[in-house]
């Protein structure tokens, strides 16, 4: 027999603006689509602060983990795409007071841009 | 006992252009590795539309899925790098008809370069 | 009851430069955080050439999951994020002798920039 797949849906979080889906559960991992900084209302939040686009994005991740019956400290991996290096030290500081003790695996990837002019995406995969 | 990972590898498809195997399945998981839009007969599709390369690419890791057993619609993360995001909706209309009624988590990242002048590289993690 | 998720820490491998542990064990995989070419003793490769840097990037990589009581040829996937194409054919040949006869699955990624100069950054996910 074949192992389930379970899809998630958080509320209060902005829909896909894609064809994906938030997360999907498979395997005893919850794996999250990139997150950009957009909030439940759908309001972009590219001409806000850096800090602000990575606090939203990580609230979606976390509403999302939390809505899989997961918990942001059980994140294991995430992957966060922004665009340039410059940010890079306001990124660690607003991320290590959003996970406050844990610190899951993480690669920080620069990229050329991103959709909509926002500065910051962030995946995840969460142990269920 | 150590958990057993298996070698995947489909017929019809190109074989890996460098050090790496199409796909390895291990606990409980189908690791796809990146996928350019070349055909089976090793013809890249630079030359073709961005489409018609999206189209590849994914056929290229639909092939690679089914050949470990697993299938399209038991993909549980899609991570698609190209160039530029000017073709993003192009992108998702070619992605969403691929894929039908299944939704895959994914994040769709831009990156500077791809091999020989390819569009877009699509990696996939499936449920076996 | 939850399944447990284990920290990884690796001696003689550089302590992380930000708010992520080196490794976490989940759900029977190893999760390695991205790996820059960095020594134990802290001193980044930067100003060496590209093949010390993969190989740097690489033992560091080896030396993780040795620790989480894996192995490099349990290595299921490999991300590597490389600063422009003109090294590809170098980092297969490096990357190629490093892993021997064992073929993870893989998505060889350029980014604009990585952190301090760097060229490559590898990151891992293991079978346990």
């Amino acid at each position: 027999m074949k192992s389930e797949m379970t899809v998630i849906s958080a509320k209060d979080t902005p829909s896909p603006t894609g064809p994906y889906v938030q997360a999907l559960e498979g395997a005893g991992l919850i794996f999250v689509s990139g997150q950009l900084p957009i909030r439940s209302d759908e309001a972009g939040l590219r001409q806000q602060d850096f800090a602000a686009q990575v606090q939203q994005a990580l609230a979606n991740v976390f509403a999302i983990v939390r809505a899989g019956g997961s918990a942001p400290d059980r994140i294991l991996k995430v992957t966060a795409f922004i665009v340039g290096l410059d940010h890079a030290a306001q990124f660690n500081s607003v991320y290590a007071e959003a996970f406050g003790t844990h610190r899951p695996t993480r690669s920080l990837v620069t990229v050329p841009q991103l959709p909509n002019g926002h500065l910051v995406e962030i995946e995840a995969i969460a142990l269920k």
